[in-house]
């Protein structure tokens, strides 16, 4: 009989959700960078994909703890949100509703990111994993800080022009 | 020539996205309501299906604002996170890594819900749609509570037993 699926199983499968989900995110920034007209959205695009590097290698020493390969599972939460993404780029090109669009993809991001670093900082704890817990906290709080700025950003000069 | 698309378009657009994505989780919260083994969560589950209820009523009123008919549009974001919950509920039936695999896939939900309607606030605002910021408010507000209510139950009882 197969052996009872644990918590370390679920914290296993989340850890490479994520990792999955951060390359995707990774690949999605430099084209959102690329489109938005703001020079600072495109900044904070540009900043976002240096943390995302720095993200993929915490979750690589995460797995290294596990004693596991790095190694992704598709994640159809992320390949969603990032197609939303791409719709609205493509739908709202050339108009000034464009960098409201990528804002409110880069939050849905940022969310996703926030729920499931949250969660795994949360598992980690309960399983022991102490080395584990500061890595996936400092990321946590990375994501926090961004989703804040695209907040700031939202609320400022980024939308104003557009409505 | 067509008109250009504006952020009044991005706004509506956005509305039936989350129109939509309201219905998916109306539709999920009783099979997670009734796959939860700790009573906690259960009736976190059916007091959050309760305020749904409420949100997709707010939202109603929000297309009447608009003086249109509530539509959903397909929301891939929604689809794919409700889609890696079921995963979760049918990989870890039955093991007490269930409740904690709920409690991830709904503060996922929980944070896609804060991020929609936190653009959609900060969009209404400045559209003038006065009417409509208290509603979009108040629904954020009880996200965020729920979001709070679930942190505060994967860190309690709910995964200790799985850990």
């Amino acid at each position: 009989m197969a052996q009872e699926k644990t918590l370390h199983d679920l914290f296993t499968e989340t850890l490479k959700d994520i990792y999955y989900a951060e390359k995707q995110i990774l690949r999605a920034l430099p084209k959102m960078a690329k489109s938005a007209q703001s020079e600072q959205l495109k900044m904070a695009f540009r900043t976002h994909q240096e943390q995302t590097e720095g993200q993929i290698e915490r979750l690589e020493q995460v797995f290294e703890m596990l004693g596991k390969a790095p190694r992704g599972k598709h994640c159809p939460a992320i390949v969603g949100i990032i197609d939303e993404g791409k719709e609205i780029m493509e739908d709202f090109a050339g108009t000034d509703a464009l960098d409201p669009g990528l804002l409110a993809g880069a939050q849905a991001v940022e969310h996703y990111e926030i729920a499931r670093y949250g969660t795994l900082k949360t598992w980690a704890a309960q399983l022991g994993l102490t080395d584990a817990v500061p890595l996936l906290e400092a990321t946590l709080k990375e994501e926090k800080e961004t989703d804040a700025l695209l907040t700031r950003l939202a609320g400022a000069d980024v939308n104003r022009k557009a409505a």
